[in-house]
């Protein structure tokens, strides 16, 4: 079984509305689409999505430098191929947009192997779960209070039972008011969850995380440049909040540095930005050594069946307005009931691209 | 004064021969090229070169993403250009093919500026020595020992005071037999330096250098896996060989994470690697503030400046082979005698590329 042909397709696809966090603004969710096909016709497909920056330089590294590598091998070998093109583009990175450009590649292979075994990605991946949790997450720092207070209502009637709210406003208090309105609103035993997107220096971490304790959240997302694990270790310390950090981090060893100098309470891996599931599986096994859970970010289509097969995984992230479905990426909406993401049963990761609709938001 | 064209090319130049370290077969350079004009038709002039891999991912970068942050701001504002553009990028990956696209930008930006100021780029700077010391590099491990002497030979004729060996054999007495040579050759009082390319576990760079320190090496450069700050603390503990590192490192935090561990004698920023000349200066003062002396790595036309107006600066690394007038990017060659890099005193860095030399390489 020999790869034969890799086809990549960047997509750069309009938000319904801009969406406001403490540090981002979005207005358009970037796709880039990797096919892998072997000689006798086999196909496997990956994507990865961006927040508007890196898919035409992914690209271009797929295009240039590790379709080459791939033409010819055995697209089983997912383990031999990740590390052959890691290593290759190791001056060039070992993560970023290396790590972006190798997700929908690796993805691609391991449904390529999914299907070929005729199983479910999660089944292939041993896992006997065939539906997850998940949470709410929103990117709603543009909101006020009450329309925030009516968006979390609104999906604890869908039936979800945690919540993600964006912190970090210029002024305090409103963080303060509106974790308490929520809080009030959820009662004591849904889950509450933080999110300031790197906006605090550590210092101002601790002092905002101990105004917030009280509200119990169960874990401060991304509380300081992500840069920093000693700033992190110092915040874990001190705020008295559960410290969640990955969104940013791009592979095992920035992991491992934060799990080392003790500056992690929850890993939040993302299979888009550490370079595929080969990685991300590493990275969860890191966190089952350390006795820490895996709170998957972002890219829910895939996270749930990763999510599935892991035994350290709380609920899977899913961010309204940025789900495949919603940006018109397909055409079939996750299967989400009471708060929990079914798994689908067809081989692979059972995602179909509309083609159609994305050919109009193509860029070449 | 307004940017109002960047302009960006790239090319993939043959080596005259390839060239082998422990774990790297060179037989090509990229090389990015990035003009900057103004409105009233000043100019500024950076570059990057690769062994081979990312050089057109930087470029999609550069002309999809950072060109538009560019045109219409102030080409002086070099301290704020290079943070909006890193934070632009930071969701991409704060380093790596970000970093290297940011390092030709940045370096236009310090060459208009020191063109504007009628200085070459070391005055401007704020540097006071016309000529910096520079070692002999040779990426080596092709050869054999007669050859090998026979290189370091030749270098000790035209004065240069220190020479680097790869190191990291498949058979290590070859290393020790190599050394042994080398130093015998060279007398005690000029340099030896080691050079391993990330090839060993951290334990077996302990082994290696207890073998190898008799020969009072200046130091080991990338003993281990770059991305592991943990084990290359390990082997400073236990080596007996001083430790640098720094090709790999893409940006401020990651030296600092090296820096905090315990985990280098010699930090070795590389302009290219870590984005250009504006973080490039950071780190060596966080070498300033930490009393760790800066080997500038590759890059000499621009390092040799650079390490003329930093006060902790060691040689800077001259690699045989790799020079913009060994590839054919440039007609001039270094100005060396005795081991010294006079600095040009034109305007600027003072390279000037050759364009038609170039335009058989180009890659569009």
């Amino acid at each position: 079984m020999r790869i034969a042909r890799v086809a990549t397709r960047a997509f750069r696809i309009p938000l319904k509305e801009k969406l406001v966090s403490a540090t981002l603004s979005l207005t358009h969710r970037e796709l880039l689409l990797v096919t892998v096909e072997t000689e006798d016709g086999a196909t496997g497909t990956g994507w990865c999505t961006t927040p508007g920056v890196g898919a035409l330089a992914a690209r271009a590294l797929i295009e240039a430098y590790l379709t080459p590598l791939l033409i010819g091998e055995d697209p089983r070998h997912t383990e031999r191929l990740w590390s052959r093109m890691w290593t290759h583009c190791h001056y060039a990175g070992p993560g970023g947009i290396t790590t972006l450009a190798l997700a929908p590649i690796d993805t691609a292979l391991w449904d390529l192997r999914a299907r070929q075994a005729g199983e479910p990605l999660y089944r292939l991946l041993g896992g006997s779960r065939n539906a997850v949790p998940a949470y709410a997450s929103a990117i709603n720092s543009h909101l006020d209070q009450e329309a925030l207070l009516a968006q979390v209502e609104g999906h604890m009637r869908e039936g979800y039972q945690a919540f993600k709210l964006k912190v970090g406003r210029p002024d305090p208090t409103e963080d303060v008011a509106r974790c308490c309105a929520v809080r009030e609103l959820i009662g004591p035993t849904r889950g509450l969850l933080l999110d300031a997107n790197q906006k605090w220096t550590p210092a101002e971490a601790v002092q905002r995380c101990r105004e917030l304790a009280e509200f119990c959240p169960a874990f401060i997302e991304e509380p300081s440049l992500s840069d920093d694990p000693a700033g992190h270790a110092h915040i874990r310390a001190q705020a008295g909040v559960p410290v969640a950090v990955g969104e940013q981090l791009c592979n095992r060893f920035e992991f491992w540095n934060y799990v080392r100098a003790g500056a992690a309470d929850i890993l939040q891996p993302c299979p888009w930005k550490v370079g595929g599931i080969t990685e991300w599986l590493k990275i969860a096994a890191l966190g089952a050594c350390a006795n820490l859970p895996i709170s998957p970010h972002g890219a829910v289509e895939l996270t749930a069946h990763l999510a599935a097969a892991i035994p350290n995984s709380l609920a899977v992230e899913n961010i309204f307005g940025l789900g495949l479905h919603e940006v018109g990426a397909t055409t079939v909406p996750l299967a989400v009931r009471d708060g929990m993401i079914a798994l689908p049963e067809t081989p692979g990761h059972g995602v179909v691209f509309d083609g159609p609709a994305l050919r109009e938001h193509e860029v070449r």
